[in-house]
This record gives C-alpha cells, structure tokens and sequence, in this order.
C-alpha cells in the first residue's frame, strides 16, 4: 500500500544543477558526471524501497530482545543488513586502501537519506560503523588500521561508540571507566557504559567498541580521558576472530523509538583493550569525526521527514472526505460516487501542512549537500575557509534539522487524522523514530551551546563574517526580476538583519554576562538555521526562474519557485520572533529562584 | 522515584484570587467557599497521586487486548476505576436527581487535570462517559433518562461516542451505518464504527454506545443522520442488565499512545437501538455538548504538560552535569563530590526549556477555569454573551492547549536528554499520550475551520468584538506602575494589534475568498491562543504585583510575575509570525498543482 519514491531527481537537481558540482568543484568531482552518478542513486532508492523499507514496520513491533546475553535484532534485519553489505554501500565513501569505494561524502549524502528514511534503526547499524572506521583510520596504528578497518568496510564487523555512563552524558570530565596498562600495550578496561546503540546484536560477526576511559593516575576531568579500542571478540593481526572479550550485555532499552537499533548497557569487566591516539587525549580522538557523525544525525531528521511527507502527500491525494469551498486545481476531480466530497489534498490547511513539510525538507536537502560539499572540500582540498563554515554550520544542521524533522513528522501525522494515531499507519513510528535525532550525538540544546560558545568566535568570528559577506553578495546580485526580489530577495535581507541583530546583541551583552547569551542560545540556533534555508531557497528561486525562462522542465522548476516562496513567506519570518527571544536576554530565564519552579 | 504534587494552590490562586468566583459569580458560587472547595482538590489531588498515577506505566506497557471477543484492560485499572467510582468523582458536575453532586464545572475542572495527568488513558473512560450522560439528559425522553442516566453517573456503566466510519471521519455525510425501525419504537442498527475510545472492555457492567445512523428514506448527507442509543447489553426500564445486544468489537486498534484505552473497531449486526431525541437531527443531538466535549480534551494537553513538567522539573533539580559558567542562583549547591559541576537547572537553556512549560502550563490553567466559568454562566445563568464568548473561545482551547500541550511534553522529555527517550522515564508515554488530543474530537485543523468559518461570524462578529473590547478596557484600566507596563501591557497591546490586523484581513479577503481565510485558519487560531494566554497572564501580573506590595506571600507572587514575564517576552510575540503567515493568503498555499507534491 505503502510506496517510497527516493527523491532522486531533487538531489540530482542540488548537485548538478544547483551546486554545479561538476564545474564549481572539479577538483574533487570531475571524475563524478551527472551519467555516472545517477544510476549509483537509482539503484540505492530501490533497495531501499524494495528491500529495506520492507522491514522497517516489522522492525518496531518485533524490536531487540536479550536471550542468555545475546541481543536478537528483528527477524528481518539479517537479509537487508547483508544486501546492503554486499552492495558495499557503506563503503562507499571509504578508502580504496582498506576496501572502500573512494567516493565524496556529498555523493553518500543522498544514499544516506535514502537509507534512513527505508529503515533508520536499521541504517544507523551502519552509520555508527563508519564512525568507527574513520575515528580509527584518524588515530590508529597501521597496525590497528589493518586490522580492524577492512572487516569494518566490508561490514563484517559494525562499530559503537561509547561515551556515556549513569552518572555522565554531556559532563565526560565525570566518568568513572578505568583502563589499567596490561601486557603487551593492552589494557585492562572496567566500567560500565549506558545508551549504548548497536551495543550488541546478531547481524555481524564481530563489534569493535570504542570506549572512553581513564588511565589511573591520569589528570582530573577532560584532560584525562583515553580512547579504546576493545572489540567483542579479540582478533588476530590479520581479523580473524580469537577468543570473546570480557564485554557483556547488562540490558537492552525499552525505548520510544528505533526499536531495531539495539541500545544496550554495556558491562566491561577487565576487557581487553588498545589504546587508540594518544593517552589522555581521548576526547579530541572520539570528536575528530564530530563534524561528520553530527551531519549523520541531522540527515535522520530530514530521512524520516522525507518518507512521512511521501506518506501523507500519498494520503492526502487518496482519502476523500468534505467539499472545498473553492477549488482551485483544475485537474481536481469529483471521485466518489455521490460527487459531495473531494480527496483532501484539495483542502486549504492539508495543503499548507504539506507544504510546510515540503519547503522545509527540499530547503534542508539542499543544506545537506552543501556541507558535505564543505566537508569534502575540507577534507579533499584542505580548504581552510570550508573547514570552518562547515564546523559553523554543523551544530545547525544537526540540531535545526532533527528539530524541525521531528516537528515535520508531527504534521504529517496530523494529515492523517485519526489514522495517523493508530500504528498500522506507521507514522507514528517515524515520529517515535524521529525524536531520538534530537537528543543523541549531543542534544539539541548542546549544539545551541557549541554554536554560540565556541564556532560563532572561531578564529575571530571570522567565518560567520564570511556567511553574512556570502548573502550579501548573493542578495546584490541577484537577479532585477521584481518578482524574485519581492518573493525571496526582500525576505531573506530582512532575515539576514536579523541574524546581525542578534550578532550585535550577543557580542554586546553576551560577552559582558555569558547568561545573556546562553538564554537566547536555541533560539539562535534556529534564526541560523531558518537565515541559511531562505538563503538556500533564494538560491533555489533564482535558478528556477532561469530554468523557466529557458522553457526547460517549467513544472519542476514552477513547484521549486513556489514551494520556495512558501518558505520564504511563511517559514522565514520566524527570525523575527527568534530575535525577540534573544533581545530579551538572561533576565526572564535567571532571575526566579530555583526553588519556584 | 517519580512524584506528582496536585497543583491545587494554583487552581485556588486562579479560582479565588484571580477571578474571585466568590464575590464576582455568586449567582452560582455563593456555596463553594475556599473552605468547602480546598479539601476538594485536595482529595481528589490525593487520589491521583497515590491510586491513579501508580497505574499508568504499567497500563501503557500492557495496553488493552482483546480475547475471545471480549476486551481485557490493564490489570491495575480495575482498582483505580472503582475508586474513583466510589468516591463518585465522575458524578460531580452531574445533576443531583440522577445521583450527581451538582457541582460546577469550573471546579470539577480542576478534579478533571489531577486525574488526567495522572493516567489520561483510564480518565477517559470516565470522560467519555460524562459525555453520553449529558447527551441523554439533554435529549433522552424521561423514560431513557431514569433507564440510563442512574447507572452511568455511578460509573456502574461506560458510554461511547460513534461517528466515525472506515469512509468517513470529518465528514459525516458519507455515514452508512442504517437505523432500521423496529418493534416497540426501536431500531435495528447495522454498520461499522471505527477508533471508538472506551468501545469495550472489563471495568463496567454495561457500556452505552450513542450511535450516529441514518433511517432508511431520509434525506441525504447531514440532514439525514439520526442518533441512537445501543447498550452492549439490553436493559429493563430500571436498569436491570438482560440479554446481550449485537454489538461485537473487530479489532482494538494499536496505537502510539493511550493504550490503556481500548479504541476499538465496532460491529452493529441489526443491534437493538432507541432513537435519542429526534429523526433526522442526530448532529445536532450529537453536538449539543461539544463545548464540553472539546474543553475535556484540551484540558488532556493541559494535563499531559503539567505531569511531563513536574518529572522534568524534579529531574533538572536531581541530576547534576556540567558546570554553569555564571551560578545566579544564591541557594545553588556544589553537591557533587569534586565541586565541579552543577545540577542542570542551575543552566540557562535548561531554565529556558522548563519555563517555556511552565509559562504555558499556568496561562493555559487559568484559560480553562476562564472557559469553564463561562461555560457555567451559559448553564446556570443563561447568559447569552457567556455562551456566545465560550463558543468562539472553545476552538481556540482544544487546538491550543493540545498543540502547545504537546510540544511542551516534548520539551519535557528533552530536558531529560537519553533518558526521556528511555521508556523507564514515563516522559515517551506523556509524549505519545498527548498527541491524540491534537487529532481527536475534531482534528486541530477542523477546529481552525471552525473559528474562522463559524465562531467569528456568529451573531455578527459580536463575540470577537466583545473579546477585544473587554481587553482594551483591561489595557486602559491597568495599573500605573511603569514596570507593569513594560513588561505586560505594552506586549498585550501590540499582540492584541495583530489580532485585529488578522481579523481585518479575514474580512476583507477571506470574505472574497475564503481560501485567503482558511489558508491562515491554523495560524490564525494560535495568534489568538497567545492572546488569550498574554491577556490571562496580565491579569495575572497585575494581581501579582498588588498581592507583592501587599506583602502577602512574596515568593509565590514574585514566581507568578516573573513565569508571566517570560511569557509576554519570549512566547507572545509569536503572533508577529502568526500575523504574517494570515496575512500571506492563499497563493503561496493554493498555487502549487497537487500533481507537484
């Protein structure tokens, strides 16, 4: 009933059109034409829509069970975990030395979001393996690199990262695990570690943990955390499994979402472990990919927006119910026997919560290709300038769109009316789903902190300087067109006042008492956030125009101008309310005393 | 672990303090003193604490089965509904000849948010209940209500509420379901109702479904739609259960929340039913206490908010992570053993998040005390303007408060990081528990219809007028006091500003078109919601600030200032974004072929 088109054609349009990756870029993309690409994204949309989406329902109601220490993934896990390995998808942005593909990270993009709208607890499997893999192709030995990094890329083996404990989660300066030098440069690692996901399961042969511990005798807080690598099973120098580490399962969540993805408690009992980077600088090691992991959890907030827009907009054109007032589609037809009721996508506010949900995901489609493209430039062409926009623009992209994925998902839940509570619909499992994007990898309130305490005065504040110069320089050149500048142009200027606004205010009082501005930090956050989505789609405006005017696709390019006007009109105008809250500082937010709340 | 503290002194603040029903409303509250009411709440404050609230995880995690036919709550709700029986809670607002306690809604509203916050699931059996009591004592002949009403007012017997069918929800022109007469002035009534709440289960003996059906040869669409009553199980004229009806459940449905709750699919197989009031006028029989019906379910997000805040509250001041970089907060503690980090309400996004509830949460309290005090005046007093402003008042409360009830329980949940996405937290039931709020009893959206295309033009738009009228007298009367002043009256008068900008839009091209006006519906709908909540949170302040310089209870009236403060700067000047959204019409919303979604 169910069916799941991968938005292809929106993501070629991004990288070919928009971005002109080929052109703009060739340094890192020329040997990725649009006939080379295209088929890679067809055939990773159908096995996630044939053969992985098939098991995303089964997945929640089945979810992880612990039988005698072993976590059971759902039945139908192993068949889709295994075509995806042997697709060698996850490996596709991996290096060629260790058995991956070699190909951009913006190109991976769009199979991830393909990926994990089909099945995110099953895809975040994946997700945290490759965040292995190259914390260790970072930091690791050519030693431990040959070892455990082709079993990763191959996924025959996955990975975890374990960071939190009972008492810690954000506050890492408290944990409690010790690792204790042993023999041959291994330690002896005890400690007991919680929420770990894909802490333990059936789908692979081995799983390499890494833990962050402390060496007895190593400094207070931070600064004396080590990474290790400790894998369930210990391993020759070639991969082939030895023994089983003494690492065990204590507990598998019962959580309000992705039930596939097995979240254990994770019990390390003098296992054995290596040393991963240098001792006490494990924080800095586990954080290298942050840039990385972090984009990872905002595209599950764009993938699971993405595939219950796809279930609603399916709804909405199906389900007759009520007359419209006015019909405004021509092509509407009257389709049920009695000719009294239309299909309610007819219907004023269906419409405006579709399209709230459209205008946000195409506008963070096009913001997930541009930082990977970032990224890839910062890792391909040591570009110092992408480098720091993008570790900017990350704590935005991660807390924005799992934030507004999320609130996406709740309105196209709403669609369905009373359908839509009831869990054969499954979308109430992409909302549970959903919800965890804003919390892990750093809650969103986190991101908010990050962003305003340490990117935003980053080298200077230099690149927020450079952001604002790169939207300045658009909004002068942009087009005469007076429908253009009156539909994108004026907004996003008064947008981008806003956001300098805010700069001013935080610099001015944020400084002066950090509370200010730490009152006002995820309200800031998200002004950015809606600054760079009516950025994008002002971008995305401008070049539809061209396209029409040329005649080319007009359809296509007529929905992008209007869906971005949407946005632009009634999205974008949340800056103002977002400055208001920053303007109105610490006072509100400090001054009752703790007791009244 | 977790606890609930009842809120009764601030339901006895907002009833004697703030609105003075004693003095202002002694037509109808001359008996109810502080004295008699206090130990009310109390009680019944107890209840839900110590038997309800012990009930509800346990009843989310079994849910409700069905077996042999037959539907099995949970094991522990049997107990707590028979105590809230036999405290003959659900009979307090009904009338004394039917064995009610004749006590006002406005404070059996009250009663209403302790129990609802401690278990939703198993208050709306009661819920549901109330309402087919008050539908038969409107409608029933004086032989169905001696038969009936006895028994549902003592909970020995449930009702249900049947308008939905697989073809038609909002819609109800599409019903199928036939009433076919019968002997002895009853009716064979054939179809499927579907998401019936409360359709069967094991806690009563009996359960009274009121059943929207159409009598073959009447007229077609609305016009032609009788109500019925359908006991599951035949009885005699006084009550005494005889045989089984042909009622039978298909399915109990599974869904995000509310499990302890059985939503069921109904069969009627030429089930014996009476007609209730007169052919053909079954909406309108059906509606007759909608005002009651939509204010109980806005009072769900209400409660769902206040209990998920109180666990993030409690947690905030437990769990201790990180250290602020500016402690204002003379009684924070260092209480963890190396000094170095804090409990996190001692930081300002956490503060941020827990005020954003609890600025929400006292406003929409005193909103539903407000709503039910009019309700009241309607009912005791006949009061035609009170009947007039609650009904424009009530869309605005059920889409409001289950909105933003919602979103507050998601804040809640946020507040707890990985451990409100663990179940074991209880803050993913309050989540999945307010979400059907939004949805049922008419969705949100057909709320926002209903204001703008029913409730604004009633009786010439007089309600609305008066509304606005009675505010700008609060602004002109208000106090002196410049701080006052500042904080509330000038953003009350600029949100008040963009209600009457909206409303001026609305008339001017909504009227030409209504797609301009329902493409706002929802935007328009919550720009009033902050209104209201901005004018109740003045009052508020201004009585605050009169209790403070009277030097009575300081902490508690400096607490509600400052909770007002935030709201007025930080939640208010949401209708800013909420005025431009109305004011954008319909093209952005209407102009997009449906092809193109």
């Amino acid at each position: 009933m169910h069916t799941y088109q991968p938005p292809v054609k929106d993501f070629m349009f991004i990288l070919y059109d928009l971005f002109q990756i080929n052109e703009k870029h060739s340094d890192i993309f020329a040997d990725y034409s649009k006939d080379m690409v295209e088929p890679i994204l067809i055939e990773a949309g159908r096995l996630a829509s044939e053969v992985i989406l098939p098991t995303n329902k089964a997945g929640d109601i089945e979810g992880c069970t612990l039988e005698s220490g072993k976590v059971k993934t759902p039945n139908s896990f192993k068949e889709a975990f295994n075509k995806i390995a042997s697709g060698e998808w996850p490996s596709l942005n991996c290096d060629p030395e260790f058995g991956g593909q070699g190909i951009p990270l913006t190109i991976a993009t769009a199979v991830g979001e393909f990926f994990g709208s089909a099945n995110v607890a099953l895809y975040i499997y994946h997700v945290l393996s490759h965040g292995v893999y190259s914390t260790i192709k970072a930091h690791g030995t050519s030693k431990q690199k040959s070892t455990f990094l082709p079993n990763l890329v191959k996924s025959k083996w996955t990975g975890t990262m374990n960071l939190t404990e009972p008492q810690c989660g954000t506050d890492l300066a408290m944990i409690k695990t010790r690792a204790v030098p042993s023999i041959n440069d291994s330690y002896k690692i005890s400690g007991q570690k919680i929420y770990i996901s894909a802490g333990d399961h059936d789908l692979a042969e081995n799983i390499i943990h890494l833990v962050l511990a402390k060496i007895p005798g190593s400094p207070d807080g931070v600064k004396g955390i080590s990474l290790f690598i400790v894998p369930k099973f210990i391993v020759s120098p070639n991969g082939e499994i030895l023994n089983p580490n003494n690492v065990s399962v204590g507990k598998v969540e019962r959580k309000m979402g992705i039930h596939g993805n097995a979240t254990c408690v994770m019990n390390y009992d003098e296992a054995t472990g290596y040393l991963l980077g240098l001792e006490n600088k494990g924080l800095s090691c586990m954080f290298t990919m942050m840039n990385e992991a972090r984009h990872a959890v905002g595209m599950q907030g764009l993938s699971q927006a993405e595939i219950a827009y796809q279930y609603a907009n399916q709804h909405a054109k199906d389900r007759v119910q009520g007359k419209p007032i006015v019909l405004t589609d021509r092509d509407t037809k009257r389709n049920n026997d009695t000719q009294t009721s239309d299909t309610i996508i007819c219907h004023p506010d269906i419409r405006r919560m579709l399209l709230e949900q459209k205008s946000f995901i195409e506008g963070a489609r096009a913001f997930a290709i541009w930082s990977s493209l970032l990224i890839d430039k910062g890792n391909y062409s040591n570009d110092e300038d992408a480098k720091g926009l993008v570790s900017l623009l990350i704590p935005i992209f991660k807390a924005f769109l799992s934030d507004k994925g999320f609130e996406s998902t709740v309105i196209a839940q709403q669609v369905l009316g009373g359908q839509g509570y009831v869990e054969d619909s499954e979308m109430s499992q992409f909302v549970r789903d959903a919800r965890i994007a804003m919390i892990y990898e750093g809650t969103n309130g986190i991101q908010a902190i990050d962003l305003i305490g340490r990117k935003l005065t980053a080298s200077g504040g230099k690149y927020v300087v450079n952001f604002i110069r790169e939207v300045k320089s658009f909004i002068n050149n942009s087009s005469n067109d007076e429908i253009f500048k009156t539909d994108f142009v004026t907004p996003l200027n008064s947008a981008l006042d806003d956001l300098e606004k805010s700069l001013d205010y935080l610099s001015k009082y944020g400084l002066a008492d950090p509370n200010n501005a730490l009152s006002g930090a995820s309200d800031f956050l998200h002004l950015f956030g809606h600054v760079i989505l009516g950025y994008l789609w002002s971008q995305i405006g401008k070049k539809s125009l061209t396209r029409i005017n040329e005649n080319r696709d007009v359809d296509f390019y007529q929905a992008k101008f209007e869906t971005g006007k949407f946005y632009m009109k009634r999205s974008l105008p949340e800056t103002k309310l977002r400055l208001a809250r920053v303007l109105s500082g610490k006072d509100s937010v400090m001054n009752i005393n703790q007791d009244r709340f």
